[in-house]
């Protein structure tokens, strides 16, 4: 497979684990199991810009329009949808998810935290959130719960699985939540059958 | 303005109040709204699909694709970032900023609560989030919180700032959080300039 050291595919690395304060060597290790799978992952810590004499605000369109560059110039990306403060994803990966989905690259996805919406939903928002007599969860604000046997938000989903994929769930520890990669490499896997495939099928038609 | 009657721009109207119990009121509320500046509100709701026989995750993807379809039948998107079970917006509304963004759609947005995200997640973690000696802010995961000055997470101040407007800000009482539609006309306003301003040059580049 010559062809995957020459023509590399470029990973997204979106997820809430930048935050992290070792989020260097988290993107580090993330970026050596991408190589492990012949595909070149890149993180928003690689920007190369500078944010010298911005403002905070002016800092974060910097960093903003720099992260969507990135998008840009990537073939896929891998979404660590492991929920973040509340029941749901991170939303800057969410957004970053839908951007990427627009842009017609395929979205991986993997959790780290077991569940569906609504289970978790339960448990942040407990007595908050009532069953009504037709069926219906909703939160103290009356408003709906989605029930939809489903792991967050149905947008995040039509993203994954509308990319040919379903978002894997490999529970963890509470203290290694943010930090284990095995949902992580698992989507590395989907992402290298998919782009095999992809070659194979390639291969069939030129010869 | 004959020309605003004949090519009426379609406005995607994203925000979590689809979750209310009278969410077709409101939609209907945002397209009347969206009539008075001379544009087309669309609503998820407005979506036509059956979901007969289909499973409720079968039918969250069917949900999923109509939304993202609606996004490219649309010109711009107005978001509704007031937060939603936690300090930041709602995901599915973040999604599809990104989505529209990455299409090149000029994304709105508001919110009906003040302050920043580093106000609001203070406010909701509470002694869960700690000034480090750097002056970083961090959560009981030692993740670092956005400390940007700005009202969210910079993915969605980038979709918005970046399309030439600016989240509009606009607090409302508690109980009318979801429904108060202040922010969104404000939003319409900006909306109708822009769209104004590019027809004036148009104007001017064909005299």
């Amino acid at each position: 497979m010559a062809s995957e050291v020459v023509d590399e595919m470029r990973v997204y690395l979106a997820g809430p684990d930048i935050f992290l304060p070792e989020a260097g060597a988290l993107a580090e290790r993330k970026r050596k199991l991408c190589a492990d799978y012949g595909f070149a992952g890149l993180s928003p810590l690689d920007n190369e810009i500078s944010l010298e004499g911005l403002s905070r605000h002016e800092a974060a369109l910097r960093i903003g329009a720099a992260n969507e560059d990135m998008i840009r110039s990537c073939q896929l990306v891998i979404a660590n949808l492991t929920p973040f403060r509340g029941p749901s994803a991170d939303v800057g990966t969410a957004y970053e998810m839908g951007f990427a989905r627009a842009l017609g690259l395929p979205v991986f996805g993997y959790t780290n935290v077991a569940g569906t919406l609504l289970d978790r939903t339960r448990q942040a928002l407990g007595a908050g959130v009532t069953r009504e007599p037709t069926g219906r969860y909703a939160d103290a604000y009356h408003m709906a719960v989605e029930d939809f046997d489903c792991i967050d938000n149905l947008m995040l989903v039509i993203a994954v699985e509308g990319s040919g994929s379903h978002i894997v769930v490999s529970p963890t520890a509470e203290d290694s939540r943010f930090t284990d990669l095995a949902g992580f490499e698992a989507c590395l896997k989907l992402a290298a059958q998919q782009r095999d495939a992809a070659a194979r099928r390639e291969g069939t038609r030129e010869t």
